[in-house]
């Protein structure tokens, strides 16, 4: 495989209190693999520094890249820049790069430059900023961590600004195709042709729909040839499927 | 705090490929918290033994309670028991009891029993059943796991089943205050009350809307009174303030 491998970590006590339904996974995920990057694991965990510390430390050990979201606000549950920092064991201050964009934007807002929003100006020793082309506070860089905010409409502009500057790989393309029948009904063909095609993902969604009991069949891979091949042994084994 | 610590993990290559939204983590975290049970982790792996050992492994040692859902129907790629049965160093078969609720079933249905759908009846040794009230198949709990589907509408039947069945904590309440300033404007003065109310978790959720800039600012707990002393003194900050 060449498809770099990424992970992801969700930072807010609103997401694991059930407050809030978190739409960043969902939407890096279907943008990383447009890249031809693949998401291997998600965590989400709450503002706390000690959770955050270890759950990137072994993110950013495991994955060869790191995506968070999350607590670069002004407020004092903000804490990701601070875990970051100490994640990498690096300082971390008011940065003048950093100063001035938001200084240009609380200008522009009419708003005042206080010492909260300031906070939003600290960066790790050493990272790259992250463009933020709504609201100014920057995400950063450092190492293979990518720190974006957690307001999806801020974070879909970083993702739209960080992506291409990333190595992909191999496009991940998918095929599916609708078939009118349980699962239970069509698992030993499914089994056989995954152990036919055991350099492709195969996956089985079950579903139901208006009393019809039916399944997706999902065939994902980089080898296009592969799953142009595997589809239409698929749709042999099951003619009247819709793909 | 008496609140027992819950983790989830969420098995499947359909959530980490963005095909799925996942619907299950939001609608657990916020019925726990009503039976007093705070959700402290959660992880999403994709359909490989190793990655589900390693993570479920993690888990049920660090959190009192651990939820799985997806992985539990009949296809190759649906391999949550066996990978349950092996992070706990059990064996696993299929059981007299899981086959009888499924025979009923599919008699029921006018389905086949099939080898495939017989895998659903496999169950590690020494877990207990978790009822299905929707399609039969059951999951089950062993240790402190508790295995469920990932079907949304059984994911929920399991755990209406379930959460009765485990001890909670002292509820945990919270109230919300919309303030229509920017969350920068305020971040001072909440830092100060956060500060004073150390034992409470305050967070702060900005918004946009119509060209207003907003911040709903939650208080959480599991003591009632000093809530409403905080409340008391947020409102006292806000007087414009909505509760």
């Amino acid at each position: 495989m060449t498809n770099p491998t990424a992970a992801m970590l969700v930072i807010g006590d609103e997401i694991l209190s059930g407050r809030t339904r978190d739409a960043n996974m969902h939407y890096l995920a279907g943008e990383a693999i447009k890249h031809g990057i693949r998401m291997a694991e998600v965590r989400i965990v709450p503002d706390r520094q000690d959770r955050i510390v270890a759950a990137l430390n072994a993110l950013r050990t495991d994955y060869d890249i790191v995506f968070t979201s999350g607590g670069i606000g002004p407020t004092h549950d903000d804490i990701t820049a601070d875990a970051v920092a100490a994640a990498f064991g690096v300082g971390i201050g008011v940065r003048e790069d950093a100063r001035a964009l938001l200084a240009e934007y609380c200008a522009r807002m009419g708003r005042d430059l206080n010492e909260a929003r300031l906070r939003m100006a600290r960066i790790p020793d050493g990272a790259t900023l992250i463009a933020n082309p709504i609201s100014a506070a920057p995400g950063f860089v450092i190492g293979n961590v990518h720190v974006m905010a957690g307001v999806p409409s801020v974070f879909q502009a970083m993702v739209a600004g960080v992506l291409p500057t990333l190595a992909g790989g191999d496009p991940l393309m998918s095929q599916t195709l609708c078939v009118e029948r349980p699962e239970g009904d069509i698992a030993g063909e499914l089994r056989g042709l995954a152990a036919r095609f055991d350099d492709l993902s195969i996956g089985s969604y079950p579903f139901s729909r208006d009393g019809v009991y039916g399944t997706n069949i999902v065939i994902r891979g980089s080898d296009g040839a592969r799953i142009d091949a595997a589809m239409a042994e698929l749709c042999a084994l099951f003619p009247e499927a819709m793909a």
